[in-house]
């Protein structure tokens, strides 16, 4: 890298508890899977490999992602490595579906509907009711986040709305100032990154797929511009990845 | 805890690779043993069944004592608790002794004077040459250090003049502004804390013997008067696990 250009690494975090028994999981603190742990320890092996180095980490607060994190730290023998968590990169807030398996869904709000909440960028899903169990406000993990900040749902936009601002005023001054910035987190806070990060639609931003445990490389001139973006692995087992997520989106749609 | 007294909570991590081995550690970065990685979720679970809390807790840039504290956080579901690693808690730096097992230590110097160096307050063990592979002025880990604060080797004292002044800079401030802090490090970066916590002399600190994996809960008054000292945990495996490292001195000395 040289000092006209800045590198930030994403990686989505590999397959959780929820994943395995497709429930809607949303900020759900599930841990991650034994094959989530392999996808995340082959993650840290290529970054390794490619001889990746990193000044400062940012994570969300659910474990899938601090694990996915912790572990690419340590096959890069970089556990010392400083490490933020914020709230501001958990994954969407998935409303009062969190819990709720796709079948169970689709039987109380019509199959339609559940897709329209699923792939829609502004249409939010079912809110919590205060005092839900879910309700990140009585949750310990939240104590300190002021209560009008929190969630009770979210679309994509909101999602982009809290992760986008962190990004510029957190994480870019970092960037400006010459670390290596790599980021652990999930699906659609990362997407709410990407769709900021390379200037797309809603439209476009709907149809990328992020491929989990796949360090994914982004190079850009000091305005932020993007003048490379690949991902590192084997480069077929990383297409096979993207794949498997976009069929997984037609199966479930 | 009223708002009249503070918390403060230190936790040594368990076995490593080497303690295993027998040989001088200091700041070689060896990982937990699977009886370390246990001796770490014993102490996590101990701290969750008293009904423990932290808001904000710190470690040192070595894996052993970063991989206890993950452990112990991950027993008590409070991943997402902020973690500050810091080389100013490492273990003391052993020189030149590090990576020579005991017998080894004893046969090139002597075992008086490998004696003095393992038991004395500050007398310092051969200090390493500079551009050994040991040195830290050349390791990745410490390159954001300044130069002229990283050590060739360290005694006692020199871990109290390191880890002191953080505590008293760093973490003192947060206990006062009412956090509860957990501390996740090493035999002698904790001797360093405790005998100035508890005001002993040199004499009285060489004689302390900080149990593995055993939370230690301070209570202070708002002037850092120790108002109360104890174990969390069961009663007989603790007094088992002081007796263990008490014995091993004497059998080492």
């Amino acid at each position: 890298m040289s000092d006209d250009t800045m590198q930030l690494v994403i990686i989505r975090h590999g397959q959780s508890e929820w994943n395995k028994l497709n429930l809607f999981t949303g900020w759900t603190d599930v841990d991650l899977t034994q094959e989530g742990r392999a996808e995340a320890a082959a993650g840290g092996r290529a970054l390794a490999e490619a001889g990746f180095d990193f000044d400062v980490c940012y994570t969300s607060r659910l474990k899938r992602a601090i694990h996915t994190l912790d572990i690419v730290l340590a096959e890069m023998d970089r556990e010392w490595l400083p490490v933020v968590k914020t709230w501001k990169l958990n994954e969407r807030h998935y409303g009062a579906l969190q819990g709720l398996n796709k079948a169970d869904a689709a039987a109380e709000h019509g199959e339609e509907q559940v897709l329209v909440w699923r792939r829609s960028f502004d249409v939010r899903p079912p809110a919590l009711e205060p005092g839900d169990e879910r309700d990140p406000h009585a949750q310990d993990m939240y104590r300190d986040v002021p209560a009008d900040e929190l969630p009770y749902t979210e679309c994509l936009k909101d999602c982009i709305a809290r992760a986008w601002p962190y990004f510029e005023e957190v994480i870019r001054p970092q960037m400006l100032a010459g670390k290596r910035v790599l980021i652990a987190a999930h699906g659609n806070s990362l997407r709410s990154l990407v769709m900021k990060l390379e200037g797309l639609t809603p439209e476009q931003i709907l149809k990328v797929n992020i491929p989990t445990g796949v360090p994914l490389v982004y190079t850009f001139d000091r305005d932020l511009n993007v003048l490379d973006k690949h991902y590192i692995g084997d480069a077929d087992a990383i297409a096979a990845k993207i794949d498997a997520v976009a069929d997984q989106g037609k199966a479930r749609g």
